[in-house]
């Protein structure tokens, strides 16, 4: 109990009390003067000590329950949690979640997140179509679009996708809020309390995240060098009924494999065999690098099995929160509703200038653009990792980040890595039970080339560190 | 059977045949050729009738039983259904959801929804604070925001919420891609599985279908003059645990009903005593022609039990997907997280936009703008409608709708006021169960001094019409 005989809280202070506790709470614990595991006081307790209303220690202890800090025991009192995964979410999918202080993220070097670094925008062009589409629309751009999304939109996506490989309906095509909202309406529309959904091992947890929210079991099978572990899988499918296989078929997140042909065919085969749906989540296919085509699973998709959602944050303008569903018939008419129902329908100012973006050729150009400098990236941070010995990676020939394995727990090279001002993703982030894994992800798409030699200059010399002493 | 005689597809059209199906097939049950309960012929002897391949029919008739045309009974068949809720989705709350054509919207004059006409949209003040935006903020305007808000909109927000007498935290401030995303994140946060959800009867039923998505339980209390009848209300409370209360407190969605003060209190002690939450949208509090106050029900909220969703849909422009949720500290970590995992944020942009429109008092501008405008179509309305002897209202001194009474159950009124080219919204659209009812709402959002003098003219001679031959 003595560390709690300090604590002084200032009575005229704009901060309220509560959150003035939790922050020295909080400190005390980040620092390690109360230990994992630790009891603190009970509410009574604390509040007669530093003689503030009990509702003041409730609401501290609560805030630093729903932040991780802490943990109940039923019966037994209030204790320290673990504080591993606090460390980890600095470098989880969101670097802008609202728990991760700015400064925090201000790193010199960001390799964690796959997020492009705003130079890279299209800004000036943006700006020409927003105020082309405020004098052609006016007071239309304002008003409330069809949950489907803006037709012309749907059209010229349709078209753009027909150049990917995609035939498709203009139909069974809906503009939503980003690959984010997209999978959330899916798992409204197919997942219901204990279906069972498969996932990728390791994943997007944000994916999971939602499946989770439903009331739904997940089930993980292991990515291998050419996709998902289809034996594996289908063991589970011949178990029980699966309601949707979540996957990224090309440079996958994080693993950056992409799915052999053969793969992607064989997928699709069990999801009609075994009747349930694939979705897929397409974030990068533009980004080929090789003479080899990519092709998305929906372009293989003969029996109408494949949900392809394809979201534009990665390879355009995150901000703007567009993505695209290609539904097979049967529910597309319900993710309209779900659409309706969730938030009626995407700003409709967007998605007339993104359209019009599109007629304009200008998405090629800044696609086109976009490449080359994610090549050149690419070709020297592969470059510079054959350089550290001590780590293994497979060529990704595309996309925007490599996975590396080394003999040591990632979570050590991050925490090593964050002391010298460079942020990259350990794997256990990637697994929902936050399991020790000697993989991390580091992406290039918020690094220039100064950025990728200095940062994998730096990350060499910590693996050179860190074997020394042992 | 002789129906399907005349059936012709037509093999070089570009539509696919499946939709040709449909459309005639449809046709043929609105024109009443097919009477309701009245048996289809099945897949197979239709497909043999028509020389297509099973899959045409099988795609057809499901997309006539998604859109509520026919009904299956297992065992016997597929069957037409009546005919009455497809004629009233034209005139529910969302005019532009996907299942209804564009020209059956378009009629003269538009007493049914509550969205304002676009001549109404401030475009050049908001074009003009966009451009501004874009130059000042560049690249950043295109980039993720946190997905509890941008700061200083949240900070604007506050600002002019404690105008409106609701104190609160900045950190208890989200916001939303409109009230119903508000909607359907309080119920990913607080609403599961079999909970008890308690709604006002009659109420917005959009609200309503996101709760039973949740697998919620939807209890409905009847409102009565100055509110929800909170003695049934309590009955409920004792009797199960309820996780939330949903209510619009001022000019009520459909009844245009004020809650008395002494209500409102009430309400919000039984919140207290019964350990629940009530979920108050706010759409038009602004819009008040009294003296008398209207207080939101935040603003009397001793004891943090009022989730305060405010939306900008009905006294902004509905297209930018702008709303606000003001929350208990309880729930307000968990919301952003819902948030976050839902869509990741709101529109950089836009929200921008809206903060450089609040901070130079162009909003202030708009509102009363917006009021005089309202507050003349209202005694316009109200003058009009006490010429209609054979119906019932009262006075909502404020908003935008009124509700009113006959003798005659509305549908009937509906369906000739769409015969001569005016929409109103018939209760049974804000029943779950489309009960008859013989109360409508008219607004008055879509419609000027013309309109309305025009439209009740005619409602008039419909009332006067459909008594005659009684």
């Amino acid at each position: 109990m003595k560390f709690y005989e300090n604590i002084k809280l200032d009575e005229f202070s704009s901060e309220p009390k509560y959150i003035q506790l939790y922050e020295i709470l909080k400190n005390l614990i980040e620092e390690g003067a109360i230990k994992p595991d630790e009891k603190l006081p009970t509410i009574r307790e604390l509040s007669k000590k530093l003689s503030v209303n009990t509702v003041t220690v409730v609401n501290a202890y609560k805030l630093l329950e729903q932040k991780g800090y802490i943990y109940t025991k039923v019966g037994s009192g209030t204790f320290v949690s673990k504080q591993n995964d606090e460390k980890i979410q600095v470098f989880s999918e969101n670097p802008l979640a609202t728990n991760i202080k700015r400064e925090e993220i201000n790193l010199g070097i960001n390799f964690s997140t796959l997020t492009p670094q705003s130079s890279l925008f299209p800004v000036e062009d943006f700006k020409f179509v927003i105020n082309r589409i405020l004098d052609r629309d006016g007071a239309s751009a304002f008003n409330y679009v069809e949950p489907q999304g803006y037709f012309p939109l749907r059209e010229s996506i349709w078209k753009y996708l027909r150049e990917c490989g995609v035939e498709c309906e203009i139909d069974n095509i809906s503009i939503v809020s980003g690959a984010q909202q997209g999978i959330d309406l899916v798992a409204k529309v197919l997942v219901n309390f204990n279906d069972a959904i498969v996932v990728e091992s390791p994943t997007y947890t944000g994916a999971a995240a939602i499946f989770k929210n439903r009331g739904a079991n997940i089930i993980e099978i292991p990515i291998k060098e050419d996709g998902l572990d289809l034996d594996e899988l289908e063991d589970v499918l011949k178990k029980q009924r699966v309601k949707l296989i979540y996957v990224m078929p090309n440079y996958q997140n994080p693993t950056s494999i992409t799915y052999s042909l053969e793969k992607k065919l064989e997928l699709i085969n069990l999801a009609l065999k075994y009747n349930t749906y694939i979705l897929e989540d397409d974030f990068l296919t533009e980004i080929n690098f090789s003479k080899k085509p990519n092709e998305p699973l929906k372009t293989l998709d003969f029996c109408d099995r494949v949900i392809f959602i394809k979201s534009f944050s990665k390879i355009f303008m995150p901000g703007l929160r567009l993505a695209v569903i290609v539904s097979p018939f049967n529910i597309s008419r319900n993710l309209v509703f779900a659409k309706q129902n969730t938030d009626i329908s995407t700003s409709g100012l967007i998605q007339r200038a993104f359209d019009l973006y599109l007629r304009e050729g200008l998405w090629t150009r800044h696609l086109n653009n976009l490449k080359d400098i994610y090549y050149k990236r690419y070709c020297l941070m592969k470059e510079k990792l054959s350089e550290i010995k001590d780590i293994r990676f497979k060529d990704p020939k595309g996309g925007i980040h490599f996975w590396i394995e080394s003999e040591l727990d990632a979570t050590i090279i991050a925490y090593n890595a964050k002391k010298r001002g460079i942020a990259i993703a350990p794997g256990r982030a990637f697994y929902f039970d936050s399991r020790s894994s000697n993989n991390f992800r580091l992406s290039f798409a918020q690094t220039d080339y100064d950025d990728i030699t200095n940062g994998i200059n730096i990350l060499k010399e910590i693996f050179d560190e860190i074997k020394m002493p042992g």
